[in-house]
């Protein structure tokens, strides 16, 4: 066992304070990972405050993780030391149902192993990248490729991949018109991405607020949300919605801007029940449906393309100190665009 | 003009009953049909009684309508006096927008001119195929193959497309697998056309009672609903549920009869407005969506492929004046599996 240094949250609801964790001794197929940097996820507060459901504490949060690998065990065949990693969501899965075959992990039949706020395994719980250090099974580590930073890598083991699945599953690309509902963590790699691809982005953010920065980061166009005549301006529009936000929303208004055929992916998960009218999805052949992070294969192949175009996070580096004001922050939304934590302040 | 026998509803909710009604001159892309059946649809029932809104009265219902040509204007170029035709739900559109130019002509922005309970562009209320003839542009006329008998052709026209076109959009094939809620007029055809197609297929029907049925039309597997077993026993089973079913049903319960990356395409619409939990629909990248009919080449590829596979629908041949009857029938699904009007009685 190796002892490291940690940032958990005790209780739920509670405030996040330093602490040490155990991290398993080294198994045949794990790397060791001395973490850099780890991503603040509008995920982990929604884990920590338990608004999902039940939380295992105390919790250790972070799952956008990028490092060096210190240690290799002897069947590793993929990674050396000195490698710049990543680990994302995910640190194992069942590996034999159709899914995890299909390269499909996230969508484990047996439900994959998340990174923090599960049990492994061993039968311990998991602890994410809040942390000095993280033994993670290859076969869940990813490359970073070189060209890219480990610090504005870090998001996309979330944020990017978490946009970039949707658009590679619904074809976004040339000809395709593509909104991002919401423009803050996911929303801003989203437009990003989308962008690369080669489609037409247009940002539907509440307000004008950051529309400068849309623009600049690879909107076409950028509307209020809040202003009722982007519906009627903008009915029918867009082949592709990914709703990155995680407050519930008029499904309807959004459902009626798709083109025929169109796809509105919910990427962010509302705390509350809601309900959509089934009214809404008649019509032209429009679909509600969401996406979940993405599989290993997958994410490897947006931290390349992303290497290929240049794209990282727009980051606010802090200090392990800073994290619970940042958890505020993003509550407000008020972040541009994710904070990354500078592990060697831990 | 030209004066036809009709059948129709005087007035909303009413019986329908016998009359005349006026077919326009023939123009120079009009054909001339002698229709010789016409199916029985259940959404002929939902206008007439005005579950789905306020309809054009009085109303002459019906749009699955085979019979022959016998006048073709000046320019029809497609059809001669003789052939074997079809109408189904629409007898035109704007042919200017993107979805008419796409042969998606069912979702045209400017709404096709549905083939009853409509206005069209004469100004004047269309009239559907109880009816002894119809006066349609011949680009939207279908070709009914050698091969195919009109009678158990005419349900092609609406049971037939709706089925085949969502079918084919979520790619129903070998290796993937149907499920057809509902088993009466479209369910039927659902099973025989996903069959058709390789898919593995299963109904979902209420009851047992037609078992037999669907395991002779084509159906791998057969369940009941009422059972709650058999959302335990299928639950992530199936790639694409057609619900065929208008009356509301918990949809969530069928969505999570869905594996990975599947669909649930409605093809039934409920008269009542009814809410889906939007969490439904998280977890394996699932889609609630709908689909209406299918544009006119899709039409002729089905009607096409159905004469190849020997594919017609299972029909009770009705009198004229067994209308009224039939529609309490359809209403209780008491009918194996399609009521076709044999309008020489007329």
């Amino acid at each position: 066992m190796t002892t490291v240094t940690a940032y958990a949250a005790p209780v739920g609801k509670a405030p996040l304070e330093r602490t040490t964790i155990e991290r398993r001794p080294l198994g045949e197929s794990d790397v060791m990972i001395d973490i850099e940097f780890c991503g603040i996820c509008h995920s982990d507060i929604h884990q920590v405050r338990e608004g999902w459901g039940d939380g295992i504490f105390p919790m250790v949060p972070g799952h956008e993780i990028t490092g060096v690998v210190t240690e290799a065990g002897s069947k590793v065949t993929r990674f050396t030391v000195g490698d710049r990693v990543g680990v994302g969501c995910m640190v194992d899965s069942c590996r034999r149902c159709e899914n995890c075959k299909a390269g499909l992990e996230q969508y484990c039949l047996d439900q994959p192993t998340w990174t923090y706020n599960a049990i492994g395994k061993d039968g311990q719980p998991t602890y994410g990248g809040y942390s000095q250090k993280i033994v993670v099974d290859e076969n869940y580590v990813l490359r970073i490729p070189e060209g890219l930073s480990l610090d504005v890598a870090a998001p996309l083991l979330c944020a990017g991949i978490t946009t970039y699945s949707p658009l590679k599953f619904w074809n976004a690309g040339p000809g395709k018109r593509v909104a991002v509902v919401g423009f803050g963590g996911l929303g801003h790699m989203g437009v990003k991405i989308a962008h690369a691809l080669g489609a037409e982005v247009t940002v539907l953010s509440q307000s004008l607020r950051k529309k400068d920065d849309g623009l600049r980061l690879g909107a076409d166009h950028y509307y209020a949300t809040a202003d009722a005549k982007t519906f009627t301006d903008l009915a029918g529009s867009f082949d592709i919605i990914i709703n990155t936000v995680s407050v519930p929303l008029d499904y309807a208004a959004f459902l009626s801007l798709l083109r025929t055929s169109g796809a509105l992916v919910n990427v962010g998960i509302p705390e509350e029940e809601v309900q959509v009218s089934l009214a809404s999805i008649f019509g032209n052949r429009r679909s509600l449906t969401s996406s979940n992070i993405g599989g290993i294969r997958e994410t490897q192949e947006m931290l390349d393309f992303c290497a290929d175009h240049q794209l990282g996070a727009e980051i606010e580096l802090i200090e392990a100190g800073q994290i619970n004001e940042a958890y505020e922050r993003v509550a407000n939304s008020d972040v541009r665009y994710r904070f990354v934590i500078d592990t060697a302040t831990l």
